[in-house]
């Protein structure tokens, strides 16, 4: 047995999220049913983390363990040969026995794509929420430095989560405009469920004014989440990189 | 009653092309709908020409009659309301009683996109080809110098088609390398059925090193489907642009 570590980006759009659902087409689903057709064996995988219905990666990553011997530089090409074009391994390497996808996690970064066009990009429509009127940038910048540390992040976690411990660090946060898109960009150790989706929707409303910057300090500390601001669209959001520790 | 002219922006990855057809999902049917829930009148626009299944539309122009006293700035933000993210129309203008988006086109212009990346670029999967070995777009752009000008293109038609004259004048056709994506672009009078689809596979070809640049000559000369290359997918041609004679 030997285990494998993967760099996969897709495009969520068509799937009910990463995680494997019963009675879903899921990417996990996907990357798996290609796994089996290529090795005959039943393998599962384990990814960095879930992603939502609807939202995108560049730089999840995952591993399996495998008895093929397919060598580690054909592997890449024989398996996406096997998977729709909505779902492309960037690259493969073999990783240690003890190198685990989701534990080692030591910083995840997302990005939230706001196409602020007055007219939408319909070439984004599937990776970008449109926002018609010009968004502050700098508002949503100055709001976005109130969250940025070690802080519980209740206010801006879904209501539906089991998650006890909600203190997580945001070790960046950025808005930074590119030509007519807007991107929220956060880095942390770890996210609650639909975090930056939220952040992402209240930053927004600090661009359209209908915030002050400094609110967000006082959201942050009520622990509330009615206090936070919407939860942007899933389409807008991609996990754009997963880092490791050195030996990872 | 006044015409009005409209500019629409679509991704026809969903679609089963532009014309209306039964019991499919087109987008003058989403348009045609649109515009019945906004006037209340049954409404058929004609547009600059049709596009297949799957294949986009940056700058499509249709126009329609309508009683409706609609102001025309409102039109487009009332209008876009009403219709999918993936179909977006940019602008709207009173158009002379006289002009006619299919009869009064100049120039249409079309482009093909192919990306080149080694691992294909997952963003783009629904609007480009993707050929993972570079292309030679030097000999594909010596190639596309045989195509321009005045010719019968039955080689480069479908051999499905019924129209007779199969002479039609391409004002420009070039191949451009922009980052990792090479780009066809074809500028003519008008275009027979699969003709930019089947110049671009052909010239894909000869990027591809399986034929050489002066082939193009023969093939045209031939008159003769079987000599051309395959007809690239749909999902990398966009109807780019679309102008009228000056009073249109």
């Amino acid at each position: 047995m030997r285990r494998l570590k993967c760099l996969v980006a897709y495009d969520g759009t068509d799937y009910s999220g990463f995680q494997v659902q019963p009675d879903q087409v899921t990417i996990q689903g996907e990357i798996e049913a290609a796994l089996q057709r290529v090795t005959g064996e039943s393998i599962q995988i384990a990814g960095s983390g879930r992603t939502d219905a609807g939202v995108h990666a560049r730089g999840q990553v995952f591993h399996f363990d495998t008895s093929s011997s397919i060598p580690v530089d054909k592997w890449r090409f024989v398996l996406n040969n096997q998977l729709p074009d909505a779902i492309v391994i960037r690259s493969m390497e073999e990783a240690s026995p003890s190198f685990h996808a989701r534990f080692d996690v030591k910083v995840k970064e997302y990005r939230y794509c706001i196409d602020n066009n007055p007219v939408a990009d319909v070439f984004r429509h599937r990776y970008a929420d449109h926002i018609r009127y010009p968004l502050d940038v700098e508002a949503m910048q100055q709001a976005a430095r109130h969250l940025i540390g070690t802080h519980d992040f209740t206010s801006f976690c879904s209501a539906k989560t089991f998650v006890e411990d909600k203190v997580r660090t945001v070790y960046d946060l950025r808005v930074e405009r590119d030509g007519q898109e807007v991107w929220v960009i956060c880095r942390g150790n770890g996210f609650l469920y639909n975090m930056v989706r939220i952040i992402a929707g209240t930053l927004v409303e600090v661009g359209q004014g209908k915030r002050h910057p400094d609110d967000l300090q006082r959201i942050l500390l009520a622990r509330d989440r009615e206090l936070a601001g919407k939860t942007a669209p899933a389409k807008g959001l991609t996990m754009w990189e997963v880092v490791y520790t050195e030996n990872g």
